[in-house]
């Protein structure tokens, strides 16, 4: 009989000649905010699937490998045993979960600027959060991130920039540029770091991973690439750590599995020693690319994804 | 305008709820042979690509990636330079052009059931080959390899087994099998090396990986996974290295930085000491499913892609 | 900015060398019945569309064509001003409401299996039934058309059979066959006329739509296709009017048009005297297929779709 | 086993929302012309289809239909037997074949702008053209339409135009307004006739071809549009005859069938009295759709196709 999971398919262009798709379980949730259209679908190899402005954000069953990629490298990057956190963007609240996991954590903001996603994602992915959004420790603001570090005068050990692609007309143009990176560097505590996702890395479209990471450098003393693979985008994905301090490609296997166990307690699903190592021992070709890149984005010339 | 890339698009299911498409530019060659149907499309991301039963096996864009990550590791764990290397399947011709790179390789051959695709490849993969087969030091032969290894009284010290998947039907049902593998081995020399592509490492997808390497595990004193990610296949890819005595996990960057100097004169696109640690440092999930995995392989249940 | 109509779509796979697709919009319902998939998908260019088992059954914004086509054909057919009318199969009760339209009908009964698609189709598409089930002089049945059949006594002036493809494992299997078929003509009074929807009538698909046709030539001594384009559907559709006495061929414009003034009182959105001469009119390559076909359909050889 | 047939698939959006698709079973020839982009692929519904910026023309399958429905009416609907025929467009020679199986053709004209298509059309489709282009009647030109009914002063008793879309950019932006059609109704003689192929007549996407039909009743008395389904389109076909005495709508099947054997000698294989019946008895919805319409098209308003 045909089944529904060969009918409605779920289409994800990753450029203009090649894309992704993914059969539909159903549809748990579809809505246009104020910034950007949000729907939440299930597929039936990686369950819920968070999608933005027709960009898959994150996937039930991948959620540990993203969310523990995107933080722990920076949260064991950070000098001390972090006490503060910052996600700007993170809709889904599984960033803030991830490092709500540390004990020494005291305080944890997220601001995103789009509360109707927040809110439905509260409402339809509590596997995602977990409840972090309830926990006393954290904060979340719906505002503009930029103006929010403009304002505060606080300082973190880590922060996070978890923000979908600046498309045109998207809400996140200008929190992919210089003068944007310098607010979180200054920030930070002395011994602080950050990580981001920073795109695709897949052969052929790295002028966007590149670009920032050459960014970074104008402002970070320390900027280490690194790459994971996110089965449901159907391409691999940059991210990058940059600090003021340790430089996480001097971290070896022994050092961030100690670190993991002294500062987190417990073990993590998808990063440890041996997987650190596979993620910043970045493919040569990718290597190459990022030192050949020249280009400085700014808020004069910003980074615009089409 | 609408352009021939917004509308022919060749599409492939990586499972049967999730699929990889690309645009087509052009066909350059399409076959029905003996044993499989093959077929040679143009892509404007990848080049040209070669397609055997509806699989991408390779791309020219990507042609670097997957014939160094297939070959290198193998002939850089073979105790002494290699002087002798055998491919299993590799129709292009491609892997065999990476053997012939080592000046120390005095004899290559390929056995390749389907003289049909080696001939259709010759003729219009050029940039894949590049001239190998006329190499004076090569020979290709089209038969069962299998009869082949039962036959010879060679010995190698590099065997690489590059084969389409074991589809009902197809061509290489019986040569993923311990009974297979054992027949290899005893064809390496005692200090020799083999290598095979493993197929998907996707979430959720990997019983065939961790099969293959359950069965290696009963044959091989050293079985060492690792992975690489292949754009035009949308999904990570796993191969396997099996050796008698070296074991590439413990080379570290530099030995394989030095080893490359030293047996090949000149640097690689893809494959280097830090290469080499992002593709063998496989990720934690994957890691457990390997150790979980207790199937082993046999002549009498062999593994069928369905 | 990426909308989600462009990104999520419906396949209607019309052979498995052609298809159909459309965007989805939203999915307003699905579930996994006794018999069946069902599904509500709303559509940017049809609005709410029902699926069955993966197939298009009928939309929104074609609802009148598919359905005037289907029931007032045989209406204006029956020799006297139809009274009673049965519905073998009909989902999602245009079919019914559509025969409550005119004012001398007093007894409307449906029979589909299916009573949870019937259900949710009450509750879902409102814009569909309008209504009908709650007709005083509607009553509808959940049970085996044929044993309903079998067991009433009653005479209908009209029946039409709306019914699903006989998928193999579907519920509508035995209810293409010249047993049936009979038993319909008995249960129709002396002037009385039917309808069925007969399939595709898109060039190379033509065997069960003839085969259908060739069937009842055994039973009805009037046997009258006829064909509509549903835009939704991507292909021509077949109907067939099978009569004791009325040749609706014979019947003129003029005729058409007098009639539906006549019984109706008000003027229909899609059928009148011109389109039934498009519909009864059917091109000659279609003609020719109907007059090869040979192929009688029985119990004992039933039609099957794969 | 995977099958060609399966993967690689040609998508024609018929709009933004809604598709058709064909699987490919080979190319045959590609071309960028100086107008166009060209290409021949065959499908296994349809055999050879002739596809101009990313549009589908015709089928070999349906060639029969989608040709004797653009020509026959308008030869029939001429008011003597018609001698001279001129085609404006018609790039693979089936519409010049069927004006030259009329044995009172004296003279054929078939004005193209583009000679790289009809080149590569008599190369590679010889199964549609037939050898029409090397009939001793026949003459073939390559230049602007417009131009050359400006400066011939030769009169026609049948002119059809069969244009692709005016795309923007597209060559055949003037081709579709009322200065254009003025003047073809001026080289056709006294009792002469005119058809065209005037686009889709989907559900909902009736604009083009109202608009036309509308702009078309300012420049001649008799204005007959007629509909006829191409299935590899996947959507029902607007066609219009516009004649200056001759109403097509006035001839009964007897008539059409009596012209036929007449004027042709041998029976046709989709036309005939009883298709005519069938195309030119429109379905109520377009002919009110074709009524509502007050859209004349001029050069200074012309139509873009987008």
């Amino acid at each position: 009989m045909i089944t529904p999971q060969s009918y409605k398919w779920f289409f994800e262009p990753t450029t203009n000649v090649e894309g992704h798709m993914h059969a539909i379980k159903r549809t748990v949730v579809e809505a246009q905010t104020k910034f950007q259209h949000m729907e939440i679908i299930e597929t039936p190899a990686y369950g819920k699937v968070l999608i933005l402005d027709g960009r898959i954000q994150s996937s039930q069953a991948e959620d540990f490998i993203y969310h523990e990629a995107l933080v722990h490298p920076g949260m064991l990057a950070s000098e001390r045993a972090p006490e503060s956190g910052l996600v700007i963007g993170g809709g889904e609240g599984a960033t803030l979960r991830e490092i709500l996991r540390y004990p020494t954590i005291k305080r944890a903001v997220m601001v995103d600027i789009d509360g109707e996603v927040v809110e439905l994602c509260k409402k339809y992915l509590p596997e995602m959060h977990q409840g972090a959004f309830d926990d006393p420790r954290s904060e979340t603001r719906h505002e503009d991130a930029r103006g929010y570090l403009e304002r505060t005068s606080e300082r973190f050990d880590f922060i996070t920039i978890d923000l979908v692609e600046p498309l045109e007309e998207g809400p996140a143009c200008l929190l992919f540029t210089r003068e944007f990176y310098t607010l979180v560097r200054d920030r930070l505590t002395p011994g602080g770091a950050m990580t981001l996702q920073a795109g695709m890395t897949k052969l052929g479209e790295l002028d966007f991973f590149t670009s920032i990471h050459r960014t970074l450098r104008e402002v970070f003393p320390v900027v280490a690439p690194y790459q994971t693979f996110i089965s449901c985008f159907g391409t691999p994905w940059g991210f990058i750590t940059a600090t003021k301090k340790v430089d996480p490609r001097k971290q070896d296997a022994a050092a961030i599995d100690r670190l993991i166990a002294e500062r987190m307690k417990s073990p993590l699903g998808y990063w440890d020693g041996q997987t650190h190592q596979h993620a910043f021992n970045v493919p040569k070709h990718i290597r190459a690319a990022t030192e050949a890149q020249t280009r400085v984005v700014t808020d004069a010339h910003p980074l615009i994804v089409t």
